[in-house]
């Protein structure tokens, strides 16, 4: 069985290791994939994005995510299943939602079964005592039900995901994530903006103006180009060839741009 | 079998999927789990207490690791059989015996057999060319002792672990690890100081005052307070709830940092 | 069978986990070794040397390796197989050649069937919608010719590897690259200069000269010392006795250094 993993733990220290040796011994016929561990210390919202956008490339299995700044609160610890048949397994922050709400939640349970988790279980690292051990169990067959009491899928908390404000001339965008190229998620679809490639643009963010152009990939604007794109999980992003255009304009994720369509 | 892995590498190099590549080579049904790489670089005892801390959510098998600053040097390369089955590979610099030390340490060979080197051994990176090879033949089922000739136990090389001083109101102590998120790792237990949740403290660390209060988790402060509470691994740390107290406190591992009982 | 991936990801964004992940889906029984992740984006260069200097030690398998700024363009995707029955996946960008010239190609195949990649292919990402399947396939054991035409070998993209100039007393360098450690490798190998160890030598580097020490290992200068020795992979590398030499000298890859021979 196939556990993916998602965290903002980082790579630097030993939480990430130290979770792979709680699944595998627990359930050591596991495979263990690693989505990253890259988001921003406490960014649910950007875990939540990067869950659901690599969730259809991922095989069938049980889906561990943490992002967790409210651990060891009464923010309550998660398994969900979905009409796919995927497990998740997560804080109740609104982590596991936009990627369990693409195939439809179908039973949600309270982690509550002490058997199914490591004893005792710390107030600062419950990735490790409770968390992956969950996410073992239930990969080793461990009937969901078996793990907790039930709890109402309309009790599950929401993220709120910043919506676009978008009339004929202008969009006004919200930056979602930066990628290691500095390439830049906005809170758009293409079908936002239908942009024939080669359309130019104009950006506004941090007062600067920029002009951009429409592209299909990076090759297709000069060097050192900005160019609007769909990027690969279908949002409209701004990059700059072979350059970094968040370095370029200086932003960061929540901050706001503006496109204006000339 | 099950080889742990643990370095000073980094991921940015080729480092560790060069030895990951060795191990897999020379025993192709051995799985690995990268405990971290990123120790600091030749960061001993940072290894050391990383190694011994995460130990107990391995499963037994062979648990390599480098950190080793002394490469090409007369240091030795050891192998390592503690009294639960468990084998340790490393330099005899300290690194493997907090780890090794729990269970108590019963056999100690270097490696010295060329046998279950790569040919040749190159002066400056032996984590390829002689410790993985060891992991892995010792993974594969090769004795301990076909490795080399026994060394005596009580002739390994030791750290020195800081101890702290601890009277009725102050307690001096010294920075173990400050991890991804700032909290910060000291070398006091929960046994050091009991301190009841709610209980406010004052903390100097280079010469500079804070208030912060003993608490079981980040949710238990207000947003940007300073809280000294009970590490997963049973160290007291200082955190700042959703923030990074070394960059607030300016310390680094290493650094003193006391503590008033108010 | 066996998987090695090589690219400019990094390890912040998902990109690498979701490669994984489409990997596993095709091929459940993969094995994946990541040699790095930890390419500079775009640096084709260090990509490839990466590649050819790790491939002895890595089983022989399928070897993806994606450092890819032309994606999109009209440079093609490729699968070539070499003469120990290696097979490469990248760009036709030079990425693969030096490590494919090793054992010498003996059949290379531009990437065309549709039947080997995800549909729809993305503009920006074809490491998860090419390659990755591609890899995947392949390692499942589709036969190469399946995947597309045949390519001339001497077709292929070539890189320029910058040649060293050599005289008696002088050898003019580039920096190839600079591992975490901050060691400087060289495009000068043991065998374009011959130095006893303990032979002083002088080096220039961006206007400024410093003197260093021929040494087989780290330990065998002092602290805080300049060595040039033979690094692991047989370059000439400049490095300091527990510090960092990038920093020391203040350069980066592609950097010229002089070494005057006294």
């Amino acid at each position: 069985m196939i556990v993916t993993f998602l965290s903002d733990f980082g790579l630097q220290d030993d939480f990430v290791g130290t979770c792979h040796g709680v699944i595998k011994k627990i359930a050591p016929e596991t495979e263990i994939i690693d989505i990253t561990h890259g988001i921003r210390p406490g960014r649910i919202l950007q875990g939540a994005l990067t869950l659901a956008n690599t969730l259809p490339y991922m095989p069938v299995g049980v889906h561990l995510a943490v992002v967790d700044p409210g651990v060891g609160s009464s923010r309550r610890p998660l398994a969900l299943r979905d009409g796919d048949g995927r497990v998740f397994v997560g804080p109740d922050n609104g982590l596991l939602l936009p990627a369990a709400d693409r195939a439809g939640i179908v039973e949600a349970h309270e982690l509550a079964n002490p058997s199914y988790a490591l004893s005792p279980v710390s107030q600062t690292f419950h990735g490790r005592d409770l968390f992956s051990p969950a996410a073992a169990y239930l990969a080793a067959g461990v009937p969901i039900g078996d793990l907790g009491p039930p709890i109402a899928i309309d009790a599950l908390v929401h993220l709120e995901i910043p919506d676009p404000v978008v009339d004929d001339k202008h969009l006004s965008a919200t930056v979602l994530g930066i990628d290691r190229f500095g390439n830049i998620a906005l809170n758009l679809s293409s079908e936002d903006a239908r942009l024939a490639p080669g359309t130019r643009v104009e950006l506004t963010a941090r007062g600067q103006r920029y002009f951009a152009i429409a592209a299909r990939t990076f090759a297709d604007a000069r060097r050192g180009e900005l160019l609007l794109y769909e990027d690969s999980y279908g949002n409209l992003a701004v990059a700059v060839s072979r350059g970094s255009a968040s370095s370029l304009l200086g932003i960061d994720e929540g901050d706001a741009l503006q496109i204006e369509l000339r």
